[in-house]
């Protein structure tokens, strides 16, 4: 899971200047943290919408919202009907790519992450247009209702280029071999939930990790941003000012209902 | 206002057999329901993200996640970084879609609307650019943090074509005229709060409103769809099964606070 990731880029400031945030004032680890292939996976498994990109027979580049499946190796499955222009676009130039986006409308949507898969989309057959099949009903239920119409034919896309984005000035080339191998966290489904249980119930543990663990002794108060199978993303307030900090699991969650005790391990540590 | 909506195409089934629902048992007068310009306008109030379809260098159709903000007329308004791929796409080649969907995540999203925009985007300049500005940070407040940085340039998508799709089976190319004219229906922010209320406390009504206005004297019950300036979606169960129907407003709802006393007169009226 060896990850060699950009480092973000900094935008160039016209007359805008933001001050950096304070740095921590203890060196702690490095806390582990998805690679951009899996987040790229996870995001793939957290939803079932995207937007396909395709080309017209006006050569304009045509944007419209697809339902989808994914295989095992993170190969989408679309099943579209040549009623629809992106259908018959597809027919016609097999070039396309899938925008999956973070589902979360609430906030600043461009805060969170979203990646685009540009892909040659090709007919299944054989076994593994049983597989897409399936794959696609499973995901797609309503699917049942109009699978059966001729006019709709199922499609793979098979991946060329990927590229995530995990909000502003985070971005990654993922490479095609550590997007197949990739595995989702299992954990997504259960973060939202613990991330709000975290910071209603349990805002002592979380600034005794700020203090212990992330860095930042001074820390005053610590809510948390985000919650995975390798750790938690805090904010941490300060006398110097807010900054963002990370702590990490003892070891990575691999149950989807694991992020609870690896959280408890974390706050005895942090209280050690 | 008038409208020359495409009849839904049927889809050709395979083996499936759908039966078709119930008709009416009396006739009743077509309830006004809004074009698929005034659908389109709806939509693109209704949310500030979008999936922009642009043309990379290696002429692949390249999908990713904007923000968006529209001008008066309906053209929408950009504000990308050329660190982002599609900003440097724009920048090589003006073409471009953007898709605008119902920001709906529960439920089936490819049953509900969206929109796709084929437009050509240009740089603002003088007037229209200070406007172009202004929208664009009124729309997406976080902007303004990085609207300042060199690196990121407004853009506006002259409109080229415009297709509205309003679930399966429902849709319709919409003219330029219709679209720039087109006003976005003001009681789209309360319309949800208001069909979940009419439901869960005015089942009564709703069943009164089928019987008497929308052509099934034998519904049993009837559920609101969906609500907006021109009327109420319903759908009847009857003992000869369930089918959708529609009523309409005696006048269409200018006031963004007006759906609830004009679905006192149709519940009025229904009872009368």
């Amino acid at each position: 899971m060896s990850e060699t990731a950009t480092a973000p880029r900094d935008h160039v400031a016209g007359d805008a200047t933001m001050p950096p945030p304070p740095p921590p004032l203890v060196q702690t680890e490095r806390a582990p943290r998805r690679s951009s292939a899996e987040e790229a996976r996870t995001l793939l498994a957290a939803t079932d919408v995207g937007a396909l990109a395709s080309l017209s027979a006006d050569s304009y580049p045509w944007s419209s919202l697809v339902g989808f499946a994914a295989l095992g190796d993170g190969t989408p499955v679309l099943l579209v009907s040549t009623m629809a222009e992106h259908g018959r676009n597809l027919e016609r130039d097999p070039r396309a790519s899938l925008m999956v986006a973070h589902p979360v409308r609430e906030l600043d949507q461009l805060a969170h992450g979203r990646l685009t898969l540009a892909a040659r989309a090709e007919r299944p057959e054989g076994e593994e247009q049983e597989r897409a099949r399936k794959a696609f009903l499973a995901a797609i239920p309503a699917a049942n209702a109009y699978e059966p119409f001729v006019d709709f034919s199922l499609w793979v896309l098979r991946p060329e280029r990927v590229r995530w984005v995990g909000g502003y000035g985070r971005m990654n080339t993922v490479t095609l071999e550590a997007y197949a191998e990739a595995e989702a966290d299992p954990t997504y489904a259960a973060a939202p939930g613990a991330v709000a249980h975290l910071n209603a119930d349990h805002a002592d543990a979380l600034v005794d990790m700020a203090r212990a663990l992330g860095g930042y002794p001074d820390a005053l108060t610590a809510r948390c941003d985000a919650i995975d199978r390798y750790g938690i993303d805090l904010t941490v307030e300060t006398p110097r000012g807010h900054a963002p900090t990370r702590v990490g699991f003892a070891e990575r969650v691999d149950d989807p209902d694991g992020l609870r005790p690896a959280t408890i391990e974390l706050a005895r540590r942090a209280r050690a």
